[in-house]
């Protein structure tokens, strides 16, 4: 008896349209059995690939959200070029200061918090904040048939872990809730923290500094050995910053799948390209993903819906 | 009905003696209903907390067996002083030199292998080579009270993980084998690699430099935030390395448990004692364990029996 008699797609990927997608994902599933336990690793960036990341990533809404807040009760931090940027929605100043500076800026609103009260107001940004343009919230921007992929590999023996270029607390907040992911298995952008001992007892705070590197690219390999410890069989991204990790996927011994998810889907959510990230390519990531073999999912034509229910 | 009536600790903690270690854990897994599912984090120093390591880390008799093979096939490393002080069995020299150098000295022998192939060496080493004294292998040198101790922890909900000051991949090869842990939940010491690509397709391999710090002191909190990404309820340890882990966990919010591992037991293991690690200081770690209200377990008096079967 075949290792798929055991599980029936169409019960578990419902909202995955037939065609070469679905049938890369059921092919992979199908063929587990000749994937040892400890090889069943699959990985998932987050920020387009299991949430909406347009017009605008969920963090730096929430970042922008605490910044007015912050404003309120400092107006002087106002003044400052990266926020006042941000405030006055000025996209040529965004532009020119950059995303990872600004980032930075951002990053010291939140020193000195701890780890919980970080959680916490995250968590509550997500359940709440109203997402620009889909009527639902931030945390309900999530796409159904990932989470049915998710599920399907679980089901299948594979550990589950996100591999996210955002903030790894940010995502931690809410992985249980929205992905079934224990914070252990949430690898991103690592802030640094500063342990004190007082008389008040020990405490742990965020500092205003990254932890080595945005994991983005490369980065995403190596946080993979680093925080799991085994090479994924399976990984899905869709940007730029995911190439080297479906890279490393897709060559792995035995049955893989590198999976990319295309947002072709202007009506349901947003129509826009990644580029695949080297100085020297303007290369589509889309095209990327041809040329290498991995299995492009597109929204438009693959899913038949694209969110959980809002 | 409460909670403890689930569990009867007679079964599943066989190895402890009757006293006060053993009532502090039943106790405190008696009271873990009032932890949040999310609360339920446990932590397991690995070096005489999980196995023993003494008279010799298994990690550095693993690392010596290695270097006496690459001698041999390059008899000219038998030069270096780092290597020539080990081979020699020249304590002095051992002591001039430290632990530290010599261990960045060890780690150029892996320099270019890969995570597979440096878990292979590890697990044969730790299944095959006998302890110096103990009439077992390495692998095989691991207390029983310690495993009764996790698998209890587990049953009541508890995530389990290893927070280590020895090398990662070392102890990730027999995780899941020894202890019931998979390799994202083992946190230690961690190598650097290098992303290579090529015609052959991508490769990790060892560098021969540490990513960070020795995971020791401090640098276990943050790397249990960095790693788990949630404050642990229960630690156990049994050194000056552990010292700040068991204090953070000791002071988590609601009921918690430090565990200190008191090697009192010359007879049956060793008889030492870890000094408690800051320089104005040569206090006892089993003093601090006292005036800091953990609970000590002596291998003497608290264990009934002290090893797995060999």
């Amino acid at each position: 008896m075949s290792g798929a008699t055991s599980w029936s797609s169409s019960e578990s990927l419902a909202s995955w349209r037939p065609g070469p997608a679905r049938d890369a994902i059921v092919g992979f599933l199908r063929d587990r059995a000749a994937l040892a336990t400890a090889q069943r690793q699959a990985v998932f960036d987050n920020d387009g690939t299991l949430w909406c990341e347009k017009p605008v990533y969920p963090q730096l809404a929430f970042f922008v959200h605490e910044l007015r807040q912050a404003v309120e009760e400092r107006p002087e931090l106002g003044d400052r070029a990266e926020y006042a940027a941000l405030l006055g929605n000025d996209h040529a100043a965004v532009g020119a200061l950059g995303l990872p500076r600004i980032g930075m800026a951002l990053l010291e609103l939140f020193a000195g918090w701890t780890p919980e009260q970080f959680a916490e107001r995250s968590r509550h940004f997500l359940q709440h904040a109203p997402h620009p343009t889909l009527g639902r919230q931030f945390g309900r921007a999530i796409y159904r048939p990932m989470l049915e992929l998710a599920e399907a590999l679980r089901a299948h023996g594979f550990a589950v872990a996100i591999v996210s270029g955002g903030g790894t607390e940010f995502v931690r907040a809410v992985s249980r809730e929205l992905y079934g992911v224990e914070p252990e298995a949430v690898v991103g952008s690592f802030v640094g923290y500063e342990y004190r001992t007082g008389a008040a007892g020990p405490e742990l705070v965020r500092t205003a500094t990254l932890d080595g590197d945005a994991n983005e690219g490369v980065a995403k390999v190596l946080s993979i050995q680093q925080h799991l410890g085994r090479r994924p069989a399976f990984a899905a991204g869709n940007s730029a910053g995911d190439r080297d990790m479906l890279d490393w996927a897709h060559a792995a011994p035995g049955p893989s799948l590198a999976l990319l998810v295309d947002h072709d889907d202007a009506e349901r959510e947003f129509a826009y390209e990644s580029v695949a990230g080297t100085f020297e390519s303007d290369e589509r990531i889309v095209d990327v993903a041809r040329s290498s073999g991995w299995t492009v999912a597109s929204m438009a034509t693959d899913w038949e819906r694209v969110f959980v229910e809002g």
